[in-house]
């Protein structure tokens, strides 16, 4: 394959947000390559309406049947955030993921479109120095090996802000007055979390600024009162609330929602990129903080030890890969395998108190219940456990302690 | 070595409290056994009086000589507690490890005590069905491979509460009124945390009563207002809180001050138990949730993305060694080597907002930072960074995958 | 549940082998508890005469119906041997796990036969210091949590191997003259493997004598040249031979044939036992050891570099659960979903050479490689490979380390 | 820092073998950039004569203060292999890393060499395929972070080997025959091992020819004669042979020409290059092999289980950062302070056969064995083991199991 930069697209499947960057872009494609554009819209959950989308891209002179508006929330939950969700998945222990589990999903609707339509490119907004960038194209070339990236930011020539300006004025783009200067700070949405970054953030000794949330209420804006539900789960994965059955985006809807209301799911991180760069971020996942901590109380109570401590070990990696872009790997897809044989019999109601920043679990049960409450009280019980045992553990256990203890004694 | 129930102890040196518990086993040791008993009672920042142990001991017959009373706080905190928390470990990605790591420190200093005063046994009061009797024993047999180990709980014929009573009373050991009827949870307590499981606790669908707590506000209760503080860290250590340098001990006890009062550290869970079963339990650790905050926090500018996902894999194995009891053993020391080898460089400050049992690290500063502004702004700078670098990092890390989808097509 | 010891079962299904222990052991069942005693004797490929079984449990007094002979050969090399093999799995390095594999299906079928019969427990002959009382009680608890073991080695009052023959010619249990004295070695053998273990291999500093090999020709006695062969593989498994199609129990039956007369399998090993010791054996895995060499030969040119090494970083904990005794556990099968997971496309044909104790793969060849000739060659070609790529690649690795070598210098 | 293509370095130090590759590689620094070239060779024991790098270097026009010559090969050995060796390092289960492990080396004395002369830029030989170019460039960028790396294979313009001939022939560099025509396949060596690969090695199916190899006679060719050697070791490295201390490279060499006269230490195998894809090569690494079981001999008798158990699970991440160029990095560091931890106390002897290919450990003995004969004798001995606490070991372990089967029963 030549280097993109020496290639002509006749037709590109571009991910379009209807923003003015991605309008440049679109632009750009047909300037600079007189190719044949399509654009690709996702609702994920963002928050924003798509019908501007339609309108834009009609008015830069796309043919309709160009046009790919998806509303691909459903999938998204069921087939991306519950999933990683099984593994109770944090980037270095503490970031939900929410920006790096929807990358896949777009750069996979992407390529079936341009199969559809028969285009030879994809191009995204990503910049240079970011994740998002690798993400995108390792999906790509996982599911298409041959088709061709065009990644404009790494390849124009615009140099400043003010050139892809005037590159937008010469070319009919509208530009917002807010546009007009730079951000200060940039924004990703969608409907497992926002995140913020850049120039307001970018000083890691200085608190980020409350306005740089969008999700979530601080939690000294939070009603000072509790608020109590029941999350029920099958499989490893939420299915209702408070006894209501609802599929996933809903469900996730309604957790934003009463994680909003209640300040919580806010995160100030500096973070490791895959690119090689530390950075900072702030993130809102309002209704994935509530729900791993439900995860987490359903599989206290019906997941073996073995199970659970094999889950904790691999999660590290499983977050690495889905951060750096590897959802289409054989390595993810044998983690997710495992993760999922231990979800079987994950099932059951917890009970969760919401207050101003805080989740916890408060009670949890499961007609696949491992908690043996005969086991635990004092009194032996009718069941299987004799103290007499222990002793013959511990002194196996310590066998091999004893043998070094005395050698090391020796020596 | 016989079964510990065919031997006779001359000397015993037992982990004393000043307790029913402790006491009755004591007077059983004395009486069923007709040993010498040397009691060791530690100050583990557990926040009771030492001195009535003193009382009591002499009350039940011991020399004063066989009367060992330490305050072992900086040691614990400087010791065990510090060097965990450079791991950030968590139990079952929850629990703080609070009364795991107490225990090795408890049993190498019974050890040296029956060194010193040539005792031939150990005892310790953990019952039959917990992970204690694990720690201590493992603890105790790591350091002295040939000592003999007597374990009440597990030996003795008392079959019911009221027996134990009977014998106290017998042996004119003074009961409190509290101590009549079985108590609604037990508890354990240091300058880490304090838990409290049993009884009251054991239906795990049940939220935990507020007055099982005892080191912390409850979140509703705690002031309606932000406390910030600043901690400083040397080679991954806490040194100084908001610029006053302070010994160990010091400062986890300021820690747990501020943790205290503004409602944080608080975990109800069920846990996995070494010995097979699962268990509930209610932890306490309010300055241990700021200093893994906090440390996570120092981390992100310092540590590089290598050593801290390296760190983040091992943490799990490392974080059930000290959990099942296995402090003094090889594969812990290997990982603390590797773990303390990552700590050289984790210096600087961070700034900490403590909320209504939130913790939020807000801002970070070090000597040693990583944090590279130039190379995450967005315009490219001096340094290092060429936006085309990024297509061959991404086309090579791609490339693996592109031949398997060229050969699951073909296939 | 009772301590074995108090239980009076009143049916026994015992593993019996038709030797002389367990004979003693059938008739001492008979006599201390009164029970009445269920054969189990499997075929596993030990190259052993079943028959000879039958009669002695006849001549001890049994049944007919309460003799159970089952050929296992195809399930245990199906079910068992080849999905281990998948994974590479070798314990500490260099143990193929012969033994350590067929205690789980020993253990399955005494199961299923004592919920046929209405047994209340089972026996098996294995001694209380080594691996094998773990596995099979390990295997029985875990499929019928009920049941009642019994473990004559460790309950009963033989003090001596007198004692024992004295017992057995009491019960005119025929003991054959070779049996009289002690065996200088113990032997535990199936389809896949031999080990030899006791007495003349107790001296871990003195060579193993040649007589205690069963399964192999020496190296030096093989004969003085080389024997090619392929192997064909499916799903990762092997199912062909120089293109003969064979069942898994006949393929490996050839293996070994192939290994012993080469010289292939040995291996003198002091190991960790799970109860604590460091034990030494000689094991002989003649078809296994030309198996893991072909399986790893497929699998480098149809495994993705992620899948294998993810495989290699998990292979570890699988050979461990393994030989623990942990095959019917939550976190074995999760290992094993992942590790078949990537088997899916590991298929093809090796060559593989033996000579005098040498397998050395020669050649693999496969419909699903990912070998590609086009991306190896120097000349670059019409594939996807600019060396240009390869500077941003290695720019973006180094760009984390640069960073860190700039933070030493300055501080 | 500019894109090295952009820049033109006044001093570059290449890493120099005298022959005609780095030659014209030599003369193209000089003619394409005007820079002025130091050279460095180093004698890692690749079995080549220097003095002729020398000469040739001279010839080129170098001036005598530019040249430099070292001789590397005990800190080769003591710094980099035996630490590497102490690791049971094996990349995909097969690979030694006799290459890999050259290379930071290489790239260390190349940065020394560049502060001494002040030099600004460095050069290597490495194609823009391989892994090497990786190796070397992490290597320069984690000790140098501002160094010019110049890698001509990527960036200079010749298309062909004609091309390049020309080059030299017109530059007056000697071309010997042999070098005309394509080689048949390429060789690195140095005391470690040699590789080859390329040309006649390309097709994976097809056996290598016994001409590629260059360090050991084939197994069938070595004499039919056991030759038994001991090792001894101290620390986990190897310190002397049949008694005799030597120097780590000395030794080395000696292993080298017992593994060379006994057919051993050779390996054909498809690997996964980190650049992505696979490649297929031939290992000789004969006293590599040698010191692998050996030192897995020593540690089997003085490494404590959950050390060994540690170290195997490490091994592999370890194995891959070797390969992949990481060896200067803090995550290589740390676990090279965990795995020297585990060697304190490997020390001792081992006794090894070596036959035509095999090398069979055959006896170990140490002051520090952790074997403790009468822990595994038949008979009960004074020592700590009561068959009686197998059976609460047992209880325990399997505990959570049946807890686990009576759920799966009851759901």
């Amino acid at each position: 394959m030549p280097r993109s930069s020496d290639f002509k697209p006749s037709k590109v499947v571009l991910a379009y947000s209807g923003g003015l960057d991605t309008s440049i872009i679109l632009k750009w494609l047909q300037t600079e390559y007189g190719a044949e554009v399509v654009t690709f819209t996702a609702d994920l959950g963002q928050g924003e309406e798509l019908a501007p989308a339609r309108e834009k891209a009609l008015k830069l002179g796309l043919k309709p049947e160009n046009i790919f508006i998806d509303d691909l929330r459903e999938e998204f939950v069921r087939d991306y955030v519950f999933p990683m969700f099984r593994a109770n998945a944090l980037y270095e222990g503490q970031y939900l993921l929410g920006t790096s589990i929807a990358r896949p999903l777009i750069a996979k609707r992407q390529i079936e479109i341009a199969r559809q339509v028969g285009a030879d490119a994809v191009c995204h907004g990503a910049t240079g120095k970011g994740n998002d960038q690798v993400r995108f194209e390792l999906g790509y070339y996982a599911l298409e090996p041959d088709i061709h990236v065009i990644a404009p930011w790494r390849e124009w020539d615009f140099r400043s802000r003010e050139a892809l300006l005037a590159f937008a004025e010469a070319h009919q783009i509208p530009i917002s007055k807010d546009k007009r200067g730079e951000a200060p700070f940039s924004v990703d949405a969608n409907l497992l979390h926002s995140s913020s970054e850049g120039k307001v953030l970018e000083d890691p000794a200085v608190a980020a600024p409350e306005f740089v949330h969008q999700r979530t209420l601080s939690p000294q804006d939070a009603p000072d009162r509790v608020t109590e539900i029941t999350i029920e789960f099958q499989h490893g994965d939420p299915v209702a609330i408070d006894g209501e059955a609802m599929s996933p985006a809903t469900l996730l809807t309604k957790l934003n929602r009463l994680g909003h209301d209640n300040g919580i799911g806010r995160l100030d991180l500096v973070e490791n990129r895959f690119v090689g760069m530390k950075s900072r971020g702030v993130y809102e996942t309002p209704g994935g903080t509530i729900l791993l901590a439900a995860h987490r109380g359903i599989e206290s109570i019906t997941l073996d030890r073995g199970a659970m401590h094999l889950k904790d070990e691999l999660m590290p990696k499983y977050a690495s890969l889905i951060y750096n872009g590897f959802w289409f790997s054989p390595e993810r897809e044998m983690l997710q395998a495992a993760i999922d044989k231990s979800q079987e019999k994950v099932a059951g109601t917890v009970r969760v108190r919401l207050y101003k920043g805080n989740v916890t679990v408060v009670g949890r049960e499961s007609p696949h219940s491992l908690y043996d409450q005969e086991l635990v009280t004092f009194e032996e019980g009718a069941v299987a456990y004799d103290h007499r045992d222990a002793e013959g553990f511990i002194k196996l256990n310590a066998l091999r302690l004893r043998v070094l203890a005395k050698r090391d004694r020796r020596a």
